[in-house]
């Protein structure tokens, strides 16, 4: 697989689990990972996981609109953005997320 | 300067030269940087300096709104990430982007 599909696959699975079965995102996360929301840093997978599934809303469905990947750094790993909206169960109106993560 | 702080001041001074001085921005780039722009990829100072200097816009104004920040890899890397908006000139509306960058 190339890169992209690799990537696209990889934001495909992350988002589904997000929608679905949040707490499941603790696999994708490791010890060394950090995770900043909105100006508030956390790391390692259980803090992450705790951000995570303590947001103030439960129901949502991420829509994803692009997707850039590309190497980073001497390790071979990738970086990956995505840009797409967040549909919150009850809202009318979608947010517009973006987020970008690497490994 | 703590790592928040340099990454405000690298993102003000990337972006005062974005839009005054484009041109200058080859200074910011290494031979091994990349850049991914609306799902295109360029590599290397002379490529980017190139893609970033014909865009199919001249006088522009960019608002920052957020900047994230966080270490990155095992090399001391950091990993920026900024969102705000993008004024052209003679456009009424401004464009919503975000942009994340590693050094």
């Amino acid at each position: 697989m190339d890169p992209d599909a690799v990537a696209r696959a990889f934001v495909e699975h992350y988002y589904r689990t997000f929608d679905t079965n949040r707490a499941g995102l603790s696999t994708l996360y490791q010890d060394n990972s950090m995770l900043s929301f909105e100006g508030a840093k956390t790391q390692g997978v259980a803090a992450i996981t705790a951000k995570l599934t303590s947001l103030p809303f439960q129901q949502c469905h991420h829509n994803i609109s692009t997707i850039d990947c590309q190497p980073s750094g001497p390790t071979g790993s990738v970086l990956v953005f995505v840009s797409g909206s967040l549909q919150l169960a009850g809202e009318q109106h979608a947010l517009k997320f973006s987020q970008v993560g690497g490994g």
